[in-house]
């Protein structure tokens, strides 16, 4: 593969090149990449949604087993997850990178390669950024503007007693999947000879974990149907964590059973083969990008013809804590997690 | 001082400690910190400005002598200079930052007041961030939100032969600040005793790149006078890159006067002191903040009108170049700046 360095381009050639390819889709985003900052023109009606990440190298991310593309895909995943967690639609994102000597052109052409795929499948248009040099790794951070009809946005500080507990999709398989790759880097790190991790049946723990999704057409059906959910929020510390988020926001208590928790057969073997319980895996598992919100109990009925969705629990006085009924029906406090 | 480690308080109690101070002011910041994104009411026959800045430790700024205060001061001022640079109103910002086990919580304390008192001099409202634990230093990520009428935006592709340049301040000064503080750390590394930098008569030059203020005034005033410029940038990298910029994007020549590069007393002695050339440091020294636009010649004597607006050259036909006119006539190619 070529390689050229960055330092035979200069900083402005270097974005010319990696931004090339990048076209505006929506109407409303009249400037683009190129000036001091993009010019999108506002609705009627409509609240504008904004939020930013950041991703770091060693710290959410390990280059030895993320493909740079996947990592691109990921990260802008990762942030316009945010702006759906909100009931709204992501419309631009800015992309900005700081990169060490390590990196040459064609391996940020990969990561734009990536992010612009997830940009295309999701719709969104990147507008904006900014490029550095780092003095240890690479470095990501995105910011994504999205809009929602005025009253529609749904916060973390909705949630009611009585309210079901809701998510899109099975939990923990992201976790898992990094855990496999942990363990065959590490395997590899011992190796003295050739050798080929064994991913066999586990394709899908893999790709949760190097190239997530999410499950937009599950909102698309709640739209639809006229649900607003009355409190959202995307699971990316793990569901305990965004559970907590929502009982502090909202003042409420939360009770989930462990029987309801939707665990994925590749989840809870990988688990197993790791001596791990896959309670706990899914709940502190990051990553799944699946969302989690809260609905009137009256309209459960209504939300049971979607399909995919999965009722975990509800939502109870802020006295009552937030915790776990087991199978054998005893009640575990559900803890945070985030870095320290 | 306390030292609070961030550990002892884990990330959502870090998150609630730094964001606690932070008021919103605008009507339109319908939710700040504390969701998936910020919810921002939209208004009629207006366009959104969006962009974003890096700031990383070693490669932006060096904590050796900055205060924490000053450089949070300094990012956010820097991130909505661009939105000024395209005519527009600052509104929301969004701020991430990335840190080592070497700060503590009173560090970002510091930094956040910075902040925070920049947001409140320049009227925007902090709605949103991440935080991430960092292997290397310190890093920020801002974004910024601004709002311009439909048609109203300056941007850079605009400018059109025999318009003239202009410039809201002296140029120099923030680079020669920034050459003055890596002395005085060389020359306290080198010490044996106790040292105390020098810095007498230098108190414009540091406080120029310390803490930089934006001539929003002068941009009030063209807007009074219902002057639009053709083009506009703020000078961040330095005149001659800022200036290549604007002949990329509205593909046209400039021609600037050595004579006439606004440059302090200060900045010209720093040059002379280090054997520098005053002309190559206007020329080439970042960080100034000033903003630099263009407006149709027949707009110059209502232009002369407002103080401390500068007249550096005019533009050209795209083939005739990016040039200086020396002080003896000769002519000399603008060539750019960037990282490598």
């Amino acid at each position: 593969m070529d390689r050229t360095e960055i330092s035979s381009l200069g900083e402005f050639a270097f974005i010319d090149r990696l931004t090339k390819a990048i076209k505006l889709n929506h109407k409303s985003s009249k400037v683009g990449i190129g000036d001091d900052a993009a010019v999108i023109e506002q609705e009627t009606g409509s609240d504008s949604l904004l939020t930013t990440d950041l991703f770091l190298e060693g710290v959410h991310f390990d280059l030895v087993y993320t493909p740079l593309k996947h990592l691109g895909y990921k990260c802008l995943v990762a942030t316009i997850a945010d702006v759906y967690a909100m009931n709204g639609e992501p419309k631009q994102v800015t992309v900005s990178i700081a990169l060490s000597a390590r990196f040459c052109v064609e391996d940020m052409e990969e990561l734009y390669a990536g992010i612009e795929l997830a940009a295309s499948i999701y719709g969104v248009d990147i507008v904006a950024g900014d490029t550095s040099a780092s003095q240890t790794g690479l470095l990501i951070s995105m910011s994504c503007l999205g809009i929602v009809k005025s009253g529609e946005a749904c916060l973390r500080s909705g949630a009611k007693p009585t309210d079901l507990i809701c998510c899109t999709g099975d939990l923990g398989a992201a976790y898992m999947g990094l855990a496999l790759l942990e363990r065959e880097k590490k395997v590899f790190a011992d190796e003295t000879e050739a050798f080929e991790p064994d991913f066999a049946r586990k394709e899908y723990i893999l790709e949760r974990q190097l190239k997530p999704e999410l499950k937009v057409s599950i909102l698309a059906e709640l739209k639809a149907k006229g649900i607003k959910p009355t409190s959202m929020i995307d699971i990316s510390d793990g569901l305990a964590s965004e559970l907590l988020h929502i009982c502090k926001s909202s003042k409420v208590g939360v009770r989930i059973y462990e029987e309801r928790l939707p665990i994925d057969y590749e989840t809870a073997q990988m688990a197993e083969e790791l001596g791990l319980n896959t309670t706990t895996v899914a709940l502190n598992g990051g990553d799944d990008y699946e969302f989690l919100f809260t609905l009137p109990l009256g309209l459960m009925d209504k939300a049971k013809e979607i399909e995919g969705l999965r009722f975990i629990g509800h939502i109870t006085e802020e006295s009552l804590g937030a915790s776990l009924v087991t199978r054998d029906g005893s009640e575990i406090s559900l803890k945070a997690q985030g870095w320290k």
